[in-house]
Parts: structure tokens; sequence; C-alpha cells
């Protein structure tokens, strides 16, 4: 495809790009790498300076540049043709879509899914090799659910929502439209409800369900558990990596993103578009105001602020965890001054 | 459901509720809920005076309550009948199961499941579509097993024990009587052993087996191992959340609580009601005598005495971890106080 | 098999054992077992000096021990034959193999997988019952694939490379030879890419692939994600314990050791023979270089030099780590000393 093509997908104004100064340079490209990694044929990007010096040595035909005159010369400089924008990263996403999309099954259902009849299957559906659909579940119009996934009985999935192989949607859950499950996630088995008695562990029977709002993406192999009463909801468009752990009760808002490994033990509150680095843990109950931030590893507990970033464990503010974590290799020298200060201290107490 | 019908199924003396002196206050249920979300005709509670403020704004038409006259005046004051009991919550969870009951599969074997004819399968056992059973299991009485669970050969299965869809179950392994292992767990893969040498890992087979014991619960998508000689061994009603790892050769005594993302190195020894609160790593070899307790995302190594509460990376005393954490934040103010000192001591020692 | 049968087995010189001075001394073994639950007709091992007293205790009849006279004077005098090697551990590992293989399905394809007319299939190998093979796969000789595994369009598969029940591969990924993938682990799905836009998360395409080079082995319920271009690539014999994450483009070099609930984040690269211990997070593109080690529950960032060890949150070198927190539980004390040096310096200063 040529660049001059790419460009009329991609939607970008012809002046914001090579194109406009020289017209005659307009490769053909054939797929989207990675500037350090980029061939001669590929697209590929520069996001800031940090990166700017690849100019000099990628071997990309076209490069998506910021707005930046001293780097679109510097690739004209190399006959690099180039595409200029205020996000390069987001242009960068658009045109791989432009060159890739990922493996989608044929609309229809594999003989050896086992759907009960109870069921009910929307319009356009593609339902993979031994998928198990139990009673009364609602699958939408345009759902894809590949090979091996099971689903309990009452569960709702939302119109063009994507089941990954392997994973498992338990009893009762309700997901919405243009959710995607990764393999091997579980959404809505038991919480983790005991309560404890003179003889042992008394089970919590978990009579509710878990709600994924439209847009929720949840990793491979993440759990999401659903609580004894109530609802566990995830907000629309938040986005759950791999091995994400969500307790029974948990309230999570939209647009947030919480990155791999990350835990959240029983009714977590968290607000709108807050992000969890990876492994972080939330204890239970903790609330996280929107717009929040935790850095990797943090352990969250209580109230966390709107906005506020915090970092380590227990977590504290951002700027004081940068500050104490940096003197923390100098303890054994503060250890040690101290104990110097103090006898010279004595030795003056006793002049 | 009517509160009168409620509880005489929780075995609750009738003088130990509201109808005692409120006999005509009497109103139907149709469900449990938490006491912030309940609506008329649902039952709730009230675990201490914590939510006690909750009597005033619920919804809920019947109140589970501890013994405590001023929480009851306040209920009668709305309108709203009570339950008394010394245990609120767990009371509650025994209310939840009057009203609700997981989903439970017929006791029948789906004619996509694969049975390896030299396995033994007991009475009024459930085996869902496309299960695969191998040679030589032997599968107890009222066994369920949810769709697509995969057991390895030489397997046992102890009466009433539930396998959720998708888990697998590795060779030899032994399962007790009402155990519960949930969706994509995995009891009985080799443990990590390998050897290292001149020419890199040398893989050591894990000749073992994992023996979990009598009302052990495995949570959604966690490991336990099985060893390269010997056994890794989980006590009769220990409870694993999910995600949590257990490596091989770990023994586990009865009755402990792992939370959610929990590991455990190889060759761990736990004693007897432990609680391992979420994220918790447990290095090689370490002991944790009975009833330790360690907090959310402590490092534990070495020897944990009996019944100690550790926190911390590394793992202290809980009551040390307090206080040395909340001076963690002021090591900058330290650090500067320190530096002030030493140049006026200076000062004085020059005088 | 008698003692001088394994010890042919295993190529060990006639003189490398009790049987040169003590040729009657040749016990049947049946297997093998830890030098602690040791019974008679079984062979264990001593590793050093730590587990030199057990030799007063165990059961074994046959014990693999370091060339120390001493240690092989204690087992004569109880009548315990032995072996003496350099290396017990790996003998150790090498006898366990003698007497144990894994369970092994047959060559044969059930009737019940579902396998694409476009795949290729090598010779020898054996596919489980219910085993969904996609378009355009590729499977290598004597691969044995285990029940309910789900292989999307694309892959290729080495020779011998074995893959555990329940596991997913997704599109496009290549596995080397002798590869072994555990029950529940994801290899290929997509990288946890989203732009943050004005609108919400936008959604990357992920159009790269998975590279394990021959030998990997990932372990159970373990993740490795695919990039938005190009490659995340594991060198040959580098081991992933249970539950790892590997996030999209990570370069991982060749013989490394990842334990149990190790995260790595986006971009990361990691040298040859790298230990990461347990639940150690690398945070974005961080740089490991060969040899190096981080302790457990280690914050990984920046770059690590080759060799070095690092330890704690943020992860310092190991050295430092110990001298800090050894002194962290003496904070308050610290804190204490301090505030108290402060008021006697102010007496001094005002006298």
């Amino acid at each position: 495809m040529k660049l001059s093509e790419v460009v009329q997908q991609l939607g970008v104004p012809a002046t914001q790009s090579s194109l406009a100064q020289q017209p005659q340079l307009d490769p053909d490209l054939s797929s989207v790498m990675a500037v350090d990694a980029a061939t001669p044929g590929t697209l590929s990007y520069i996001d800031g300076a940090k990166h700017a010096a690849q100019i000099q040595t990628t071997q990309a035909s076209v490069l998506i540049l910021p707005h930046n005159e001293t780097l679109q010369a510097a690739a004209r400089d190399r006959d690099i043709a180039w595409i200029a924008t205020a996000e390069p990263r987001l242009l960068f996403a658009q045109a791989i879509a432009v060159f890739y999309q990922p493996f989608q099954p044929a609309p229809e259902i594999h003989p050896t899914a086992v759907i009960h009849p109870t069921a009910t299957i929307g319009e356009g559906v593609a339902i993979g090799a031994n998928v198990v659909i139990q009673a009364n579940v609602t699958v939408g119009n345009q759902v894809c659910i590949h090979p091996n996934v099971v689903i309990y009985p009452g569960v709702q999935l939302g119109d063009r929502t994507l089941l990954h192989a392997n994973c498992t949607i338990h009893e009762r859950t309700q997901i919405g439209q243009e959710c995607v499950i990764h393999s091997g996630a579980v959404i809505g088995a038991e919480g983790f409800g005991f309560v404890p008695t003179a003889q042992g562990w008394y089970k919590m029977q978990q009579s509710g369900r878990v709600v994924l709002e439209d847009g929720v993406e949840v990793g491979c192999n993440a759990a999401v558990d659903r609580p004894a009463v109530g609802e566990t909801r995830i907000g629309r468009q938040t986005k759950l990596d791999n091995m994400v752990h969500v307790g029974h009760g948990c309230q999570i808002g939209f647009g947030c993103a919480l990155a791999a490994q990350v835990g959240l033990a029983g009714g977590v509150e968290v607000g709108n578009r807050v992000i969890l680095a990876g492994q972080v843990g939330v204890a239970n109950e903790a609330k996280l105001g929107d717009g929040a931030i935790a850095s990797s590893k943090t352990g969250v507990h209580g109230v966390i602020p709107p906005g506020q970033v915090v970092s380590g464990y227990p977590g504290v503010d951002h700027k004081i965890y940068l500050k104490s974590s940096a003197i923390y290799s100098r303890l054994p020298e503060m250890y040690q001054t101290l104990k110097h200060l103090q006898k010279r201290l004595e030795a003056l107490e006793n002049q």
C-alpha cells in the first residue's frame, strides 16, 4: 500500500505529511515496525526527543513524527517520508490497524459446541469448538466465543463481545458490549468468603454477581470474583491486564487501567480513570479517588484522594516516597553517624 | 418467605428476635443484601458499632444485630424487625444459604465426556461436557466435575468434591472429600526443579504427588505443584484464594487461609490456622508456626514462631513494622536533622 | 533394581560407590525419596554439611554423598550403601529419572480433536481429546499435546515440544523444540496496549508475535504476551515458573530462571543466565545484564549491570539492602535518639 493511500485511510490532511513537499516520495508499505527494528518498506514512529536520534539509523521508509520541523528535516535528509501529528503513538496505533487485524473466526457455530436449549444466541455469532453454553445464557449479536470456553447458567453477553479460548464465565455474570475476555480469565467465580468459627471456616455462599460494563477488557488468567450479596462491578472502558485479581464486591469506575498482577482485596472502591501499575495490592475496603495513580508494587490502604500518586509499601505520597527511598540506602551511614554524634556529644557534656 | 420461617430455618430461638415482642412485624423476605444496598423485603446485617449508623438509613426489612439493646431499639424505631446473635456475620452467612444455593448440575455424565475405561466413577456423580478423565482415576460419590476439566492418570477424588470448569488435575494427585477446585486452578503439575550444570539447566523429574486433605478449597488460576520426591500436602479445611502458588514439597496445616496472589516457594512448612494476607511471599524452606499471621505483601523467610504477626519486607514483628513504617516518611527530615546536628556539634567542639 | 544396576545406569564408576569396598551390600531399590522421609529400599541424597546429621537417622538403603570420607564412613557405620559425586543433587536428579518418568500419552490423535485441514502434523504426535488446532498450524515430530489445548492459527511447534492440558497458544506464536508449556499458560495473547485519548483508551492492535526458543519451559497459568510490532522473545533453555507474566516486547536471553509470580512489564531486556526470584517485578524497559540476580519481591527498574545482585523495593545492591533492611527495625529507636540528641545539643548550646 502506497504512503498516499495510508495517509488517506488514516484521515491525515495531505499538508501534514512529506507528500505535500515531496509527492514523488510515496513508498510502498507492507507493514509497521518499531523504529529500531524497521526494514525498508515499513512504517514506524518517533514519539519524542528521547528517540529522535533513531531517525539517523532507522531503515523505515516512513516515520510518524511529532510536529517538529527539525525532525522532519532530519527525515528528509535521509529520504524518509513522514507524517506529522500531535500524538505519534496514537497515529501509529491507528496505522497498525490499517495493516493488521487480529484473527477473527467466521460467524458460525461449531458442531462440537454444547449449547443448552434455553440459551438465546444473537445474530452473526461465532462459537468455537467445544464451547459449553449452559441454561438461560443470552449471547448478543456478533459475539465471538473462541474454543473451549465454558459459560455457566444465566450469563449475559453484550453485542460484539469477544471471549478468548479457555476462559470461564460463571453464573449470572453480566458482560456488556464490546468487552474482551482473554484466555484463562475467570469471571464471576465465588468470592473468598469464609467466616471463622470454633469448628473451622464456615463457607459464605456467594449469591451476588459480577457486572462488566461496555468496553471492559480482562487479561489472561485474571479473575473477577462475585460477592456474597450485591455486585462486583467494573466500569466501562476499564482495562485489566494479565493475572489481575479483583476480589468480591469491588466497585471500579470507568476508564481505569490495572496492570499485570494487581490484586484488589474485597470491597475496594476505585474511582474513574485510576491507574494501578504492576503488582499493586489494594487492601480490604480501601478507596481510590478519581485519577489516583499507584506506582508498581505499591501497597494501597485507607483512602487515597482524587489525583494523588502513591508509591511504596505502605503506600505514601509519591514525592515523599522518592525522597525516603533515596535515603533508604544511606540508613547504615545514618546509623553510624548517629552513634558517632552520640559519643561526641557525651564527650562535650562530660567536659 | 416470612421472617418467622427464616428464623426457624436458622434455628434461632424465638426469644432472640423482634418476633418475641412484635409478632405482627413478620415481613416477607425475598433475598439477602448488604445493609447499604438493601431494599424493602430483604434481610441484612450490622456487624458492630462501625456500621451501626446504617440502621438509620437502611431499607432492609430485617436486620441481624449483635446482642445490643440500643441497636435493637434503633431498629424498632424504624419498624425494622431484627434477629440477635453473638456473631452477626456468621448468622448472615447462614441466612444467605436459606435464600441461595450455587448452581449444581444434575448427577449425570455428559455424552461428550471422555472417560478412560479403567477409571472408577462413584454414585451420583455429575460430569460435564468435554471433561477428560484418564486411566486409573477414581472419582468418589456425589462428585461434581464441571465442563472442560482435565484429569490426568491415577488421580483420586474424594466424595462430594467439586471441580469447576477448566481446571486441571495432574497425575497421582489425591484430593479428599468436600474439596472445591475453582476454574483454571492446576493441581499436581511439575514443581520448578532445575539443577544448574555447566551445560545449562538439568530438569529434575517430579516423581512426587500432591495431597489435598478434606475440605480444602483452591482458588481460580491457583497452582499447587508436586515435588521431585514425596508430597506437597495441604491440610484439611485450608482455603487458598485466587492465583495462590504453592511450590513443590510445601506442607500446609489445617484451617489456614491464604489470600489471593500469595506465593510459597519450595519446601515451605506452614502450621495450623495460619493466615497469609494478599500477595505475601514465603521464601524457600521457611517455617510458619501455628496461628502465625503475615500481613499483605509481607516477605516471609526463616522461622516465624507460633502466633506471631509479621509485616513488611523483609518481614518483621508487626508492632515494630508499624513503628518503622510510620517513620519511613520522615527519613528525609531525619537525614536533614542529622546533618544539621553534626554541624552544630562541630561548632560546639570548635569553641 | 539392585544398586549395582542403578550405578551402571547412572554411569558412575564402580570405584565411586561403596560397592568397591562392600560388594555384598547391594540393596534392592524401589524408588527415590527425600532423606528425612526415606524408607528401606529407597535411594536418597545428602547435599552437604547442612544435612549431614541426617545420615544418623535416615532409613534410606542408599545415599548419594559428596566426596567426603567422613560422611562415607558414617554411612558405612549404619550399613547404608553410598554413591559419591561432586554434585549430589544433580546425580539425585538423574537417579529420579531411572525410577520415574512422567505420564506420556501414546502417539495417537484422539477422535474428538478438532484439527483444521490446513494444519501440518508431524510424525509420532500425540494429540489429546478436545484439542483444537486451527488453520495453518505446524506441529513438529513427537510433539505431545494434552487434552483441551487450543492453538490459534499460524502457530508453529518444534519437535518434541509438550503442551499440557488447558493451555492456549495464540496466533503466529513460534515455539521451538523440546519446550514445555504447562497447564493454563497462555502464550502469544495480545499485549496490554492502550493509548490514552480524550475519548478514552484507544486499543493498539498487537500485530507482533511471541517466539520461544528451544528448551523453554513456561509454568502453569503463566502468560507471555505478543507486542504491537515485532517480537516478544524468550531465549533457549530459559525456564519460567507458575504465574509469571512477560509483557509485550520483552527480550529474554538464554538459560534464565524466572520464579513464580514474577512480572515483567513491557519492553524489558533480560540478558543470559539471569535469575529472578519469586514475585520480582521489572519496570517498563528496564535492562538486566548477563548473570544478574534479583532477590524475591525486588522491584527492578533502570539498568542492572551484568552479575549484580539486587534486592528490595526499589531494588538496590544486595549488600546495601542487607545493611539497610537490618536497620529498618531500628528506625523508631533512631528517631528517638535523634530527638534526644537534639535536646541535649540545645542544652549544651544554651550553656
